[in-house]
């Protein structure tokens, strides 16, 4: 059992950033709202996982949709509130702990706020280890725990509560109503007992997070390099330096999608890489050659500061560093490639680990 | 109390397609569902509104959405159950009697199958005394009292349960989770006590449908004229006859929004009839002078059989009667013509009642 104070919120947001691999939504707005909590409630508590009962009640507390649409309208915490009452009333039982959904983006930290409001522990899991855009895309699916009951709340005050015969189908009838409510809805979801969680989530995420913030957070301190230190963290690859060229985006279906272009500096000087991504980057190619593909982690970092870029913040001109790592072990069996490996995601390509593909190219990428 | 028998459906599904005005879906499969279920299950029980005890639990089985999609699916009756049961569990209740929404098309019958599946009685009455598009349209709303909460079920097995803040958003919301659910949903919605029942919705629903099928078909019977029998049954008007000469429809958010154009036969010679429809018969003019406007009652009926035609059988070279009818009281108010007036259906128009209209035409109309 630990605290977890305003400074640790720093470092975390800084590491969800890059574990958001360009989506989940700009975590600054998350911090802001996790801080605001914290100076208003106290530090919270955080377990890890061994630590919990087997028949505690754990539930996610999350952000469904654009989270872009959450800066104009900053939440006030009580949606959260919200959301996991109708979830306990639906289930007639009181939440004991809460979990986060993904370690990436704005929903590293919105579990934050959520334990601050109500008091109740935080675990140190996440069910992604990363960001994805959808919700079975979760490691509790591939134990074949429900997502459903999932409340949805919003700041007008309706909620909803979803039983789904699947992940799939709750994923789709949340989404509507998502997009219904204003393209985000705060949601409470994955009801687990300890024991559950213990099986089916990923441990030690916001640790993880947090000791990629401070690593990036310490080489800047010291003039050393700050994308080199967090890649010893994630056992990540060095794959491209260059400058962005082009940008291009679309809104298909609520998500983000488009490709970034960027020209080779220093080593990979007359080098183009390409990156594909929907809200998340997907696949990174040099010079026409597959370097990472989804679920495995492609993060890309200013060149000087190491602060990891999302997807709304490419531009052109911007120097880069692009970097990816393995995905956690668990989305690398068949049936977690059947639900976020690339070809779900709409490209005709198998996937290959990172490390594989790194190893291919032959030179160093540290 | 009396009960409903496998007779009284044939009389009850003609009364209810008239009073559909158009919309509501074809009462048809509704009625052959009924059939169904009371063979299975043996009469309902129907009580009048008067016969309900205060502390009743009432709620509606209804069916939202598109009613085309139903014929191509039958449902089995499972789904309306499944509605049911996920709002009791909601409220921690057990529904002691059905109510019917709106007693035009199919979901006039549809309460039928729901009250011989569960063995629960059906109280004469509906929320609308015709048929409308949206779940605000209710006349308890204009009592103040909420749809909310509100349980859809799907054939597949899904549930949801919607708080709305107010009706306008129980309906939003509820639409987009149809649309997801394919186009169709089985609701239960508007919980009430029996005191609320008798303060806010229309009493006698059933047996004005009954009387009004049971009219026509005993004019058949006799060859007299039975438009003319119905229209005793509702003090309403004939406003028309004549033959089709065009029908334009399109898809407009899920709704079916068109007009209808007429030449006059008869005494109607030389002029022209336009009848607006979305879902339901909205307006009708003749020659250009409107002589019925919604909330008011327009139906198009069969010149022959005196058969209600619903909007997706009009057809090019259909002899027809248009008849009109007043609504009932409680629309007439500031507050339900805010609800269901021309001016929410977006015509630029005031409501005027139709007795009114038609008296301005001067000339017989019965």
């Amino acid at each position: 059992m630990r605290h977890l104070t305003e400074q640790s919120l720093e470092a975390l947001a800084i590491g969800a950033a890059l574990l958001g691999t360009g989506g989940g939504g700009d975590p600054y707005i998350g911090k802001l709202m996790a801080r605001q909590a914290i100076q208003d409630n106290g530090p919270i508590t955080v377990i890890d996982t061994e630590e919990l009962q087997d028949t505690a009640v754990c539930a996610m507390s999350a952000v469904m949709g654009a989270p872009t649409v959450l800066v104009e309208k900053l939440p006030g915490g009580g949606e959260q509130l919200a959301a996991l009452t109708a979830l306990e009333k639906h289930i007639n039982k009181k939440i004991t702990h809460i979990i986060c959904a993904e370690i990436g983006g704005m929903n590293s930290t919105l579990p934050i706020v959520t334990a601050a409001r109500t008091g109740l522990p935080l675990v140190d899991c996440d069910a992604m280890g990363r960001a994805f855009p959808e919700i079975q895309m979760s490691t509790p699916t591939l134990s074949g725990i429900q997502a459903s009951p999932i409340a949805l709340a919003d700041d007008k005050g309706n909620s909803v509560v979803i039983d789904g015969v699947d992940n799939h189908w709750t994923e789709r009838l949340a989404r509507s109503i998502t997009i219904e409510m204003g393209a985000a809805a705060f949601i409470a979801l994955f009801v687990q007992t300890g024991k559950q969680v213990k099986e089916s989530m990923i441990p030690n995420s916001l640790r993880l997070a947090e000791s990629i913030g401070e690593a990036i957070i310490e080489a800047r301190a010291q003039h050393s390099d700050p994308i080199h230190a967090a890649l010893t963290e994630i056992d990540g690859f060095r794959i491209f330096k260059g400058k962005i060229t082009d940008v291009e985006r679309r809104t298909v279906a609520g998500f983000a999608r488009g490709s970034l272009t960027a020209a080779g500096l220093e080593r990979n000087a007359g080098e183009t890489l390409e990156v594909e991504f929907q809200n998340e980057n997907l696949i990174a190619a040099v010079s026409g050659r597959t370097v990472a593909t989804v679920p495995d982690l492609i993060a890309i970092m200013d060149s000087e500061t190491g602060e990891p870029i999302t997807t709304e913040e490419l531009r052109y001109g911007l120097r880069i560093q692009v970097i990816a790592a393995p995905c956690h072990p668990k989305w690398r069996s068949t049936e977690g490639l059947r639900l976020v490996g690339p070809r779900y995601f709409g490209y005709d390509t198998d996937y290959v680990p990172v490390e594989q593909l790194v190893a291919s190219i032959g030179r160093e990428t540290r």
